[in-house]
C-alpha cells in the first residue's frame, strides 16, 4: 500500500505540502530521512527515532546483503520487525555503494559484480537481485537499481550510465510483484540534455516516485541547484520527489524551495560521531576548548533532550574521552535538528511563511547567500 | 547527610538487608553500583540508568582528575550536576588506577608521583590530593586513597602497603569537611593477620562505611570468599561493607551471603562491549553463529527493554556490525542483569528465602558449586 497526496503548494515557489500512505503508517513531506545504513541509525534506538519524530528511515540494500543477508531479515519478517521499527522504511538499491564503496567492479548490462568492501568476497547486484534482496528486505519504499557515476564524469560516460539506468529501471519495474512502492531514479549528471532524456525515460515507466540520483557527489552547490529546478517541471506533480544523499540544512531548504518532498543523508550521524553538532547558529564544533567550561546548552534554541539535559562542558568532555554516550548524544541531537527543521519548513508552507522561514533561518544560520528567490 | 539503617539480618547467614540515605536519595543494599569510569557507565544515558533501576553509579577520580579535570566539574555544580545524574554517586579515590593503569609510578610516604595513560604528563595524588578532588567532584560517598597491590605480592610488600593505607586514611579523615560520606578501605592482600590488623586500624578511625579492597585482582575465588567472611566479624554491623570491583553474578550472591551490602564492576558494560550478555542460563556470547538465525529474545527469562524488544540474530547483526546499538543494547541489558539480581536477593532476604534463592540462581546459572553454606 502507498500513497502520496498532495496537500499544498506554496504560490511563491515550487514548494509542496504532502503526505505519504503506507502499510506502517502516513508521514507529512516534506521529509527528511535518517539513515539506518545496517539496520540502525547509528548510535540511537527505535524508541529515540520515534521520541525524536522520525517518519521515513533509510536502510542500505548494499550492506544489509553482506550482512547479515537478505535471507536472514526475511526471515525475521522483513526490516520493521528485524530492527523493531514500526514506521515507514525506505532502502536504496545498492547501486550508491556498489559504484562508491565496493572494490574490482565489473559492469556489464547484466549488472555489476564486485568484491564486499568488508572482506573481499565476490557478489553481484543488477536489476532483478537488487529487486529480490528488497523485497526480502520488505521495506515499504524501494528503488530502482542504478548505475552512480562520480563527479567529475565526462559527457560519454554520463550518456552510457544514464541511457543503462533507463534499461536497468524498465527490468526492475518488470520485476514487481509485491505491494512495495519501487521509485524511479533520474541520473545523467550535470548534463542539462541527459538529466532530461532520462527524466522522461523513466517517468515513461510509470512509477509511484521519482528519485533524483547522482548529486550531492562533490560538485557545486549551485549546479546542485539548478539541476533540481531543472527537473522540476518533468517529474510528475502528484508523485513524490526524493533529492538521495541529500543533506545540509541550507540544501533541504533549497530542495524544498525547488519542489523536492524526501531527502535522506548521513551527515547527522556522520557529523555527529566526528564530535560536530548542528545549531539554529551554524555547525558547532564541541571538541573546541572554547566550550571546556560552558555549562550552557548545546544550542540554545533547540528543545530536544540533550539540549535539555546535558551541557556542552559535559558533551565535549564526552567526545574528547571517546566516549560512546557523547556520540549517541550528539546524533540524537543532529537528527532531531533536521527533524524539527523540516517540521518548521512543513508548518511554514501550511502558514504561507516558507520564503521567509527560509530567509530567517539562513539568516541565523550564517550562510551568506544573495536572495536571489 | 549519609545515613545506614540496618533493616533486617539472614537468619542462616551472614546477608544483610539495609538502606543507606544521602541528600540525592535513598537507596536498598545490598546494592550493585554501575561504573561510569568517565562520568558516564559506558553507552548508557542517565534516564536509561533511572529505568534499569540504578541507585548509586561509581565514578572514578583517576580517570576525572585527567579529564575534564576536578575544576570542570566543581564549576559545573559537581559529578551530579555535570552527567545530569540525580541519585546518588561514589567516587574511588583514584588509589587503584594510579597503581594499576598509571606509568612510571613513584611512591612516597607523601603519595604517589605517576605519568597519565593517556598522554604521559606528570601527575600527584595523596591523601590529602585525593580528598581534595574527591571534594571537587562532589560525590555522595568519597573513598580513602590506599596502596592497592597486585596479586600475587609478598608478606612484606603486603604489610608495608597496609600499614601505608592506614596512616593515608588518618590523614583522607583529617581533610574532611564537607557532608560527604569518607569510606575507609581494609587491605592486607591474602595474609589473614594483615587483614584483620587492616581492619582494626580502619575500624579505630570510625568511618560511616568500610570497603574490603585489593580484591578480584586474580586470586582463586576460595580465597575471595575466605577472605570476606574473615572480615565479617571485624567490620561494624551497623555500617555499610563495600566490596570492591566486585562482580560477577555468583560473586554479588556469594558476598552478599558473607554480609556484603555494596558491590561495583566494570564487567557488565565491558562484557557487553565485547559482545557478551549475562542470562539466567550464564553468560552467552552474542557474536556465536549458532544466534544467527534465532529470533527470541537475549535472555527469555528477563523482563528488560531489550529482551521485549530486540532478537538475539538482530543484536548479533549490530555486534558483528559493530554498530554502537548493539554494545549499547547489550549493555543496558547486562547492568539491568545486575540490577534486578540485587533486587531479587533483596526480596529474598525481606521474605526469609535468600539461601533457596541463591541455590535456584547458582544451580540455573550453571555454576558448578558445592552447596557448602
Amino acid at each position: 500500500m502507498f500513497e502520496f497526496q498532495l496537500v499544498a503548494k506554496c504560490p511563491g515557489t515550487a514548494a509542496r505540502l504532502g503526505r505519504i500512505s503506507t502499510s506502517h503508517g502516513t508521514v507529512q513531506t516534506p521529509i527528511f530521512m535518517p539513515v539506518g545504513t545496517q539496520a540502525t541509525v547509528k548510535t540511537l534506538a527505535v524508541d529515540e527515532l520515534y521520541e525524536i519524530g522520525a517518519g521515513i528511515i533509510l536502510a542500505n540494500t548494499y550492506h544489509l546483503n553482506l550482512r547479515p543477508g537478505p535471507e536472514i531479515v526475511r526471515k525475521a519478517g522483513g526490516l520493521h520487525n528485524f530492527m523493531n521499527y514500526k514506521r515507514p522504511i525506505l532502502t536504496d538499491s545498492g547501486g550508491f555503494q556498489v559504484f562508491s564503496l565496493a572494490r574490482l567492479r565489473r559492469i556489464t548490462e547484466e549488472g555489476v559484480e564486485f568484491s564486499s568492501h568488508i572482506d573481499g568476497s565476490r557478489h553481484f547486484i543488477g536489476p532483478e537481485k537488487a529487486m529480490e534482496i528488497q523485497q526480502a528486505l520488505g521495506a515499504d519504499i524501494i528503488m530502482c537499481f542504478d548505475e552512480c557515476i562520480p563527479y567529475p564524469s565526462d559527457y560519454e560516460y554520463a550518456q552510457k550510465a544514464m541511457e543503462r539506468t533507463s534499461r536497468w529501471a524498465r527490468r526492475c519495474r518488470d520485476c514487481m510483484s509485491s505491494d512495495q512502492a519501487l521509485f524511479g531514479i533520474v541520473q545523467g549528471g550535470l548534463f542539462e540534455d541527459l538529466r532530461l532524456r532520462s527524466a522522461r525515460d523513466i517517468v515513461e515507466l510509470d512509477f509511484p516516485g521519482y528519485a533524483i540520483g547522482g548529486l550531492s557527489v562533490g560538485e557545486p552547490k549551485e549546479e546542485m541547484y539548478s539541476t533540481i529546478e531543472l527537473l522540476e517541471g518533468y517529474l510528475p506533480a502528484d508523485k513524490p520527489r526524493y533529492l538521495m544523499g541529500v543533506g545540509e540544512p541550507e540544501d533541504l531548504l533549497e530542495g524544498v524551495h525547488r519542489g523536492i518532498d524526501m531527502f535522506d543523508c548521513v551527515l547527522p550521524t556522520r557529523l555527529a560521531r566526528h564530535g560536530t553538532a548542528y545549531t539554529a547558529k551554524g555547525k558547532l564544533v564541541v571538541r573546541n576548548a572554547l566550550y571546556a567550561e560552558d555549562f550552557g546548552p548545546l544550542d540554545p534554541d533547540c528543545d530536544c533532550l540533550v539540549c535539555r539535559q546535558y551541557s556542552r562542558a559535559y558533551l565535549r568532555h564526552l567526545i574528547k574521552s571517546s566516549e560512546v554516550l557523547g556520540m549517541r548524544l550528539l546524533s540524537y541531537h543532529n537528527v532531531y535538528f533536521l527533524v524539527n527543521l523540516m517540521k518548521g519548513i512543513r508548518e511554514s508552507l501550511e502558514n504561507n511563511s516558507f520564503l521567509s522561514f527560509r530567509r530567517d533561518f539562513l539568516n541565523k544560520y550564517q550562510i551568506k547567500r544573495e536572495e536571489n528567490t
